[in-house]
């Protein structure tokens, strides 16, 4: 069995580059982990714009609350982030304990509480151990360094088995622009609207407005495209900053005739980060791409690729390398597309065609099958029949590991 | 860590009683199993009353399609199930080969093909072995005995580890009424207006159109409510038969004093079967009822007790007898309950209070939860605080066993 490839995770965030106008600083403040740095601390330039998505999980942990509440009345300064307690479940304590934190970022760094975001990762349930925080805080602002987004990477992991970062750069109208961006997450991944912990900067000048507009296009077609568990977090922050340090002008408007080649530019970072947590999520040995054509709309291809993504029985046939196509032909009719007509549905596992006129595709061998199954790398096409609408979830399979993480995570 | 209580399981279908007017005949057709009985054959006495409910699966399997089809047409006779091979996926051949198999029921028994209904069980899109089952005819026809129920219970077993049926009697006016089930399901489970595959029959007397509405009425509140892994096969099929051989009288409608007796009777058997899946699905290790009070509607309950009962991470903490509340919570929280207020929402584990006041309660500790895990039963109650459905959900937690189970099942 091949293995899911890794290196290119480990070049792209060995080679991230600094976002002028961001600096970093972590710290340990033995919230959950020993022997490693478990907070971070983003400080931005007072020119910056911020842009933010949150989870849709009603059960939103206090810092979201408290994040969102903060982003629509101030212009972020800092980011606080820690890893090792979510901060969910917590109630009015919760709320407290975070607004706790940004206070105290505000007195050490003379800036309003307001303008501080918090965010947390970790375990839910457990009131966040606010003293350990705040007494780490100084070291953290001491090492504020603007290379310092390696660091930061790995500070947010938890069951992650690797930090994801990486930097894209591009020459727009002869000004080179700078996007760098991280992420942590590898269970409880269904993102909506919002995902995981993901931070991305860039050096260009968008207003607020428009760098919230870009967040969404480009979170939309990936941290809201990928799934492993099916479990939408608590947790779930997406954060999207511009300093305007570049020598770009400002991006105004997206009839801008530079703003397509920024949103590419993002879009790009983005879509590196979300296809890292797939080929990262726990016990996952196969990295999927379910493909739906021919929808009459986007929502039904979305619908037909998220019951094959989220199936366990798909999940573990693909963790045994099995061709057992029969329960990728059973989610897919068991997607609810109404008026389906099954006559004109063809499926392909990596090129392989398995299901056409309602069964087994007359030219399918199981040899075929068997050797489709064998890379890491997974490509499952579902062609509707019925109109011209597209989407693509990426996804993992089911194993033991997956289990094993997930029943042993608090022990 | 206690087991799961198989005993009961044992108890009642160890003690199975005959329906007078069914008789069952199994034999090896050596469809995909070594040294076992592979196909049933029920015959019903010709004053019998057939309802079936079938998978909403749009690829259902072509036994499914010639069923429903016989069953509009004509009275049924015969009932032929075959196991190893579910004729799901197999296109224009499928259902040739279905027909087939009824056809030569009707040669050998002299009735139509029409009254046959023929349902399949196993690996999805392999041709049926038609000659083979042909061949295995006689030998069940010749098995006929209305005391074979416990044969014909293990004969459409899969990966059940053990046989599933139950009777249920009571003297309804007088009369002696007796109602017999049996059914076979582990995996690809979460029926969907019908279920997996299971045959009930009962000597009273109903006409068809109160027997639909009896099966409906009883599958709605029993196998419509259970959840392995959320996926929905191409096969399910649930048949209730009424062969009026008691001495009461026909039970002419739901106005009938009888009636609701009977109805209770039916539920009953089929309550029994549906719990006994979940108590013998693939890997199960605890059987986990889900209760959601105070919903709005009963569709928003279904909703929230589905999204806990599909999580991954719910189930894999059970698994671990883990008390990780917090997944529940997160579980109630992307369930997509419009305007659900947090604070109202109250959750408990076999009777332990975890979550009020939007967070963790105020009562509960570790040592709590860790004991509340411990059972192999456990209870799952969710209060949405507003309004007054209810509805539950039964289903099992996520072992290493249930990815071993489907990663080898095909090999």
């Amino acid at each position: 069995m091949t293995k899911i490839d890794k290196q290119d995770i480990q070049r792209e965030y060995a080679s991230m580059q600094p976002v002028a106008g961001v600096r970093l600083g972590s710290a340990a403040a033995g919230i959950r982990y020993k022997g490693r740095d478990d907070i971070v601390l983003f400080e931005l330039c007072d020119t910056a714009q911020t842009a933010a998505m949150f989870t849709t999980n009603v059960f939103c942990a206090a810092p979201v609350v408290i994040a969102k509440n903060n982003l629509a009345n101030a212009s972020p300064r800092y980011l606080l982030v820690n890893a090792g307690n979510a901060n969910a479940g917590t109630g009015q304590q919760g709320m407290d304990d975070a607004n706790a934190c940004c206070h105290a970022i505000a007195e050490l760094a003379e800036c309003e509480a307001e303008q501080v975001l918090p965010f947390s990762t970790g375990v839910i349930g457990q009131y966040l151990p606010v003293g350990k925080i705040v007494k780490a805080l100084p070291a953290a602002l001491d090492n504020l360094r603007e290379d310092n987004w390696l660091s930061a990477a790995r500070t947010i992991m938890t069951t992650d088995t690797a930090p994801k970062g990486v930097t894209r750069k591009a020459v727009i109208d002869g000004h080179e622009i700078t996007v760098t961006g991280i992420a942590k997450g590898a269970g409880m991944i269904c993102p909506n609207m919002a995902t995981l912990l993901s931070y991305v900067a860039t050096d260009a000048a968008l207003p607020a407005a428009l760098l919230q507009a870009t967040l969404a296009q480009a979170v939309n077609k990936t941290f809201n495209r990928i799934t492993v568990d099916g479990d939408t977090s608590t947790n779930d922050a997406c954060v999207l900053m511009a300093t305007g340090k570049s020598s770009l002008p400002l991006i105004d408007g997206i009839g801008n005739p530079n703003y397509n080649r920024m949103l590419n530019l993002v879009t790009e970072v983005f879509e590196f980060l979300a296809k890292a947590i797939i080929r990262d999520a726990e016990g996952a040995t196969k990295l999927v791409n379910v493909t739906v054509t021919q929808g009459a709309s986007e929502n039904e291809c979305k619908q037909v690729a998220y019951t094959i993504a989220h199936s366990p029985l798909v999940k573990t046939a693909l963790f045994a390398s099995d061709p057992n196509w029969g329960r990728i032909l059973a989610a897919v009719g068991r997607a609810g597309v109404s008026k389906l007509d099954i006559r004109k549905v063809k499926i392909e596992l990596n090129g392989v065609c398995i299901v056409s006129n309602g069964g087994v595709d007359a030219t399918y061998t199981e040899a075929l099958g068997q050797q489709a199954m064998q890379p890491a790398d997974i490509e499952i096409n579902v062609a509707l029949g019925r109109g011209s609408a597209t989407a693509n979830v990426w996804t993992c399979d089911f194993s033991y590991d997956y289990v094993k993480i997930n029943a042993e995570y608090r022990t």
